[in-house]
């Protein structure tokens, strides 16, 4: 039998040759239905079928390659990530999960493994959705909660989602039917990266993922008054950027104070018509606020805007508070976060369990099936970013503890 | 004789039919050299013809009318300011000062005053520096701190200065020979509008200015490290946003405490490559530090670098602090504002002393002669602003002062 370094080896090659099918000659950018996209998609299909699978592409232009079991009254369980990328990306945000998951599908079909469920192999067509401004495009067609009004949706270049679509040989009528039925589904995987510094930190391989954080983006304005910055004396100001500045560490301090179970963060400020020798009439700036737990999240936010408002107030600003937009907490699966724990202690490594604050597939899968997910960690954290890295011992550890899940799912699968 | 209110009343005519010649169909805008500032020019002219004085256009574009002393060994006693304009300007800032001027000059002419001293009335070709990114144009050819590397400076178009002076019909050869010789000057007088609040908030019509600020000009680059804003932890950040903010509030307070000496603005404030779901990593904002006192702004400007320094060290962050720009600050003349407030007093008004937090052509005017500048009351402190206005009794006031501090000025002169 191979061992898990050999296997992860494979891993990281493919990883690599994949990383080199892109839009642009330096980075690596594979945006939905591209040609680079379907060119990396094709890649992937032939190193399914090389394994052993059936592979057909969706209407939404996912890759699916499924194992069945012989047991007519199996439900399926799905392994996935995706393969679209954002603009300058880096080479392991969804390849690894899909990549991945391929091993552990070629290695049951080498063992011939008696499957007690079906197991399917999916790599996503568009997670990021950065062409159409939308996310979980193949996921969310798997779920079963694709939303028909975005095929509407058009791109820079003003080709709606339905055309692109089209383009790529998928089919907008069969999207309805592309769902994995509710009562079908046993469970959905998703492995990794983490994308942030944790487990760099704290020198850990990899952590399972307790939930996924909702989150509520706001803009807000602050209005003063500009005015000339040698001739107004500093009581009679009404200083919008003075504010927003106390605003923004307000918002850092209430996190920091709550910093396992909420993040703040203000990414975005701008000031305008601004010029050194002007007080800031008016600021715009974002808050984006992420936390696991639904009730932490309003309360936050809740919090936030009444320092918003008494900041506004103290210094005699106008204030307009907008949320932009919200999604809400998802939790893993318990049982299947149980297993997952098992899989890693076993495999020698620490539980460690984190929230992941960016979003994933498991999103909107975790509405239709038990999911779970495995973070792997990356180097200091990076990611969405040509220096996105993943050390290859990582990648083993990542494999022993997802085929010994695996194992751990069959076993209890087979004594039910 | 006329009342103050009859000759306020035909001052604010002019100044409304100045302002009626404009670059701009809609604003007030004539900046040096252009057709609507030659227009507006000749019509200033005009007015001092009219007024009796014979009127000569320097080199640089000045207009200037003298009436003279009969005593040959008098000095000059300059009134003055300009009648160039920023971008969308109002009416009042230069304009009010040359025209309170042309009135005072023209009751001289009526009133066959037997002068004990030359009296020479200059309307300032240049003291905005819109143009050619350089303020004082005018009164600097006047003081004799002409730098004549300036002429090659580049207007937006590629025109230089030397060849927008040549084009208006000036003398780029006659520079150096225009200038007020050092043991010439008797004095010099501006009146112009507060460009603040002080006066507007504390019901009093004008003031006699006892400093302008220096001024130093600080641009600061905050060094942290960009991420994803939800995956990396609160404690785990170096957020060059947050560094910035706590320095906008530091300056804030900083000068807060010493309201009567210093000002302190952050007025431009931008975060590279802002995203609302990054947490910023390079932010650049400016400082503009003023004082009418140069050992105050020395202490200011090193107790804010420390303090940047502080926050950027506590904070894990780079900082780079360029200072971009800097001048001294400038003392009125004591005699001369001497005179000033007993003119202010025995006109009826609260003598109240202000520093000017803007620059004036009195800036290098005082480097060869006394320099006093009566400031008076603006509609709520607006100014570079269409909505810059100021009422006709505060205009009759200022009338009244400067009417007093000549007669003052007389008599102190023919006594001594």
């Amino acid at each position: 039998m191979e061992t898990y370094q050999t296997r992860a080896a494979r891993i990281m090659q493919r990883i690599n040759t994949l990383a080199g099918i892109s839009e642009d000659a330096h980075g690596v950018t594979r945006t939905f239905g591209t040609a680079a996209f379907l060119a990396g998609r094709d890649l992937v299909q032939t190193w399914m079928e090389a394994a052993g699978l059936a592979v057909r592409t969706d209407g939404i232009g996912n890759l699916r390659a499924r194992l069945v079991s012989q047991n007519p009254q199996a439900k399926t369980f799905v392994l996935a990530s995706h393969i679209d990328t954002v603009v300058n990306a880096g080479k392991f945000d969804g390849p690894l999960g899909v990549l991945l998951g391929l091993d552990l599908l070629e290695t049951l079909v080498k063992q011939q493994v008696n499957l007690p469920f079906h197991v399917e192999l999916i790599a996503f067509s568009d997670e990021e959705g950065v062409r159409f401004h939308t996310t979980y495009l193949g996921s969310k067609v798997v779920a079963g909660s694709f939303d028909r009004s975005l095929l509407e949706k058009k791109d820079a270049a003003g080709i709606s989602l339905a055309q692109a679509i089209a383009a790529m040989g998928g089919n907008t009528q069969s999207l309805a039917n592309e769902a994995i039925a509710s009562h079908d589904w046993l469970g959905y995987f998703e492995a990794h990266i983490e994308q942030g510094p944790v487990l760099y930190e704290r020198n850990i391989p990899v952590a399972l993922v307790t939930a996924i954080a909702g989150q509520q983006r706001v803009e807000l304005t602050w209005q003063g008054m500009a005015g000339h910055a040698g001739t107004v004396p500093m009581d009679m100001r009404q200083d919008a950027l003075a504010g927003a500045a106390e605003f923004v560490l307000a918002a850092e301090q209430f996190a920091l104070a709550r910093k396992t179970e909420v993040v703040a963060t203000v990414g975005k400020l701008g000031v305008s018509n601004s010029a050194s020798n002007v007080i800031p009439g008016e600021v715009t700036c974002s808050l984006d606020l992420r936390s696991a737990d639904a009730g932490q999240l309003a309360a936050a936010y809740e919090a936030l805007r009444e320092q918003a408002e008494a900041i506004a107030h103290r210094r005699n600003l106008g204030l307009s508070w907008n949320l932009i937009q919200q999604t809400a907490p998802v939790a893993c699966d318990a049982e299947m976060n149980k297993l997952l724990a098992e899989a890693i202690a076993a495999s020698g490594y620490e539980v460690v369990s984190l929230v992941s604050g960016a979003g994933h597939d498991a999103v909107p899968i975790s509405a239709v099936s038990p999911a779970t997910m495995l973070f792997i960690r990356c180097f200091k954290g990076i990611s969405h970013n040509p220096l996105e890295d993943v050390e290859l011992d990582d990648l083993a550890a990542a494999l022993a503890v997802a085929d010994r899940f695996l194992t751990l799912l069959f076993t209890q699968f087979q004594t039910h």
